[in-house]
């Protein structure tokens, strides 16, 4: 019989160190304590990490999923005091300091002695989950690999289509939320549509597809610089995206959405593909960890943290990333800063030196591509657009892509995708194309 | 109001020709037709044509699924006389030369002047169709989709398990079935566990994983030239791959199988993942055509066929490929040549040219590899083995395959797997995750 976890526990030495979570915070938490004379276990609900800004590419067919989502145990496989777990965490027990996973095998507990807790957030629909079935959003590979599906039936259905106004219907995709990820949809959709596919097809002109981009804030890529943004803004309506700002959705169903408008009138849309990329909340573990230490997480379910990303009253417990309600943005970049900087004071409580100070974001800069050569980027108080910040954004992306074989796949990926105009990820399963059809109703 | 196509066909005078299946036939078939004087639709149940001999390669995290699945309509789309239509054919009216096929948008007929049936087959178990949920198959991306999943899965739920005996059941592999697909998945799975997952795992030792090779003849390979077939045995053997010649599979469920040796003992092994390369019959459209015209199909359900590979009594409708019962293996060269011969003949007639002489066959020969840098292969009266049979099998299977990108990004792929002993592909789902975990039942 194998120990179980708890009973190895109390026959070591080295404090053992649990994260929750594979995502940039988790990750670079458990790298970051590589030499710390501790033991690290990393739950997990997935067997990869995942390089969430590149999944919009999985989706519209540019990158296969393993390009950006390499197994989390082969990047820690040299790290010989880190092991991973794959189990999806369903409580945390703040007073005991147990965390319970669930796993094929049934439910597991397993005793930390510190807790990083990085599970990252989820997609939120405001309320409205029965939003989700029609407008599926974007944050996982299971997510992707449904909406390349969808996107690429979506012409097919249009070519098998009889009636001129069902064609329009399959032809038109609306991108709720005008964030990076809205954006680079759109932008990806429109060159599929106008490029990719544009002798593809004999009954239809994939070119006529409709994509138009909602939000309910008065302009695109907020969390950007507004010269950036309007830049992005040309560079979309050039690519023939309809950009519908002020705009707020107020219901979805199978065949299209209802949207407000800033006069207050409500507009139909019809529309077969509708992809959701408007909000996120934090991972459902902040509330539960919030109730049990007495403090409120903010409406997008996030916990506040002390100065050193430690859970109130709980110094060995930290939260980090997209979870903590800090005033820092759910970006790649606060997840591996504060990841590491939590993984930074456990090793140092461990090694008897003195802790770090408090946890200081460096803001690197942001960016985002609009289309093949083009992309906007503010780094400090330097705004580049274009071609120019393309290459930059091109750059940036392979640098901080995990893992040797995911940086050479995704590099050819490109080379195919932006010099050829062409998409090396085009399946569409017989699961997908049968689930979708059922789910349309058959026209009358 | 778009015209149906049954409208389009009185008003044009070129005759069309309707073909069934994207496989290597049907698209052998069309890319013959692309000089003719006829219009082509055709009719496919997938988005994309299948290099079926590489498929193995994805349900092992090799290549990615677009690397051998390119999209059908981007492949002809130069093809100006040629249509793909997305539908599973349901019904072929072969007095009223109709096609019925089932799209999205319900059913869709399609008159035709000549066809070519090139649908295929699908797995077999032998009148044993309740194997087929413990023991999925490997014909289609979706396969290989689950298989990658449940394959990879294994050695995750062999870490999280607890008892030793459940340990052994999850890292034991049988493949049933030594035909090339066999042997193929039996080498590459063993390769992953002895050296891709060598160093990944803390409580378990993949190197330990059982693989087992299970078949009812007194040899693998039977296809092969015994000399061949023996090498390709000693090189299984020495990869630690078991195999079970002379074995009959009796039943197989959630937990493994139950065989019968050649003493008639049987005995049972525990195995969580099994995998049925044993057995192909006919697309069931060969039946649906044979009770038409009044033939019989053989025990694996595919159609007499005359001469000129022609329906007895119907000179335009064609049956190539795994379909037709001639005597020749169901392989891809004698898929390709049955359908561009096919073609050729329908192309003479439209042109009114003397049609070709009978169907011949040339076989190119045959290879399979067991492991990497280690192949066998017949050509002609050639046998080689080894790096040199292996170095073949690598040219001529990437200039098969369809595709400039599918070409480069297979060959990236080979040298990371090849080169590096890596997979670059090895994401499991988490629907994958969930659904094998509901299956399987917890230990009590």
């Amino acid at each position: 019989m194998w120990p179980s976890t708890g009973m190895v526990q109390t026959q070591q030495r080295r404090p053992r160190v649990v994260i929750i979570g594979s995502g940039f915070g988790g990750l670079f938490a458990a790298k970051a304590l590589k030499r710390a004379d501790v033991d690290v276990v990393l739950v997990a609900k997935t067997n990869h990490h995942l390089f969430q800004p590149l999944l919009y590419q999985v989706a519209t067919g540019i990158l296969s999923e393993g390009s950006i989502a390499p197994a989390t145990r082969e990047i820690l496989r040299r790290q010989s005091n880190a092991e991973v777990q794959l189990g999806e965490v369903v409580d945390i027990d703040v007073s005991n300091r147990t965390v319970t996973s669930w796993t094929p095998e049934g439910p597991r507990q397993t005793s930390f002695d510190s807790l990083i807790v990085a599970a990252g957030s989820r997609q939120s629909y405001f309320g409205n989950d029965r939003f989700a079935e029609h407008a599926p959003g974007l944050k996982s590979i299971d997510d992707a690999l449904e909406l390349r599906g969808r996107i690429l039936s979506a012409f097919e259905f249009a070519e098998a289509e009889p009636h001129a106004d069902r064609v329009e219907q399959w032809l038109t995709f609306v991108i709720v939320g005008a964030g990076a990820t809205g954006v680079e949809l759109a932008g990806q959709i429109s060159e599929l549509a106008r490029y990719t596919l544009r002798r593809d097809f004999r009954r239809i002109d994939p070119a006529r597809a409709r994509i138009i981009l909602v939000d309910a804030a008065p302009m695109i890529l907020g969390t950007f610089d507004e010269q950036l943004a309007a830049k992005a803004m040309r560079r979309l309506l050039r690519l023939g995206v309809e950009v519908r700002l002020d705009t707020a959705v107020v219901d979805v169903d199978g065949n299209g959405l209802t949207v407000r408008g800033a006069d207050g009138d409500t507009r139909r849309i019809q529309a077969s593909t509708v992809i959701w990329a408007a909000g996120v909340a934090a991972s459902a573990l902040g509330r539960h960890l919030a109730d049990q230490v007495g403090v409120d997480v903010d409406r997008a379910g996030r916990i506040p943290v002390e100065a050193d990303c430690s859970l109130p009253g709980n110094a060995d417990i930290f939260v980090v990333g997209d979870m903590m309600d800090s005033g820092l943005p759910g970006v790649a970049q606060v997840a591996m800063q504060s990841g590491t900087y939590a993984a930074s004071v456990i090793a140092a409580r461990a090694a008897g030196r003195p802790v770090p100070g408090p946890f200081r974001y460096r803001d690197k800069g942001s960016m985002a591509t609009v289309s093949r050569f083009s992309a906007v980027a503010s780094v400090g108080r330097v705004r580049i657009s274009g071609f120019a910040a393309w290459l930059m954004w091109l750059f940036v992306h392979l640098q901080y892509l995990i893992g040797f074989k995911q940086r050479v796949t995704t590099l050819l990926h490109w080379l195919i995708s932006f010099l050829g105009r062409g998409r090396a990820e085009r399946v569409v399963t017989r699961q997908q194309v049968a689930r979708w059809a059922l789910d349309t109703e058959p026209h009358t």
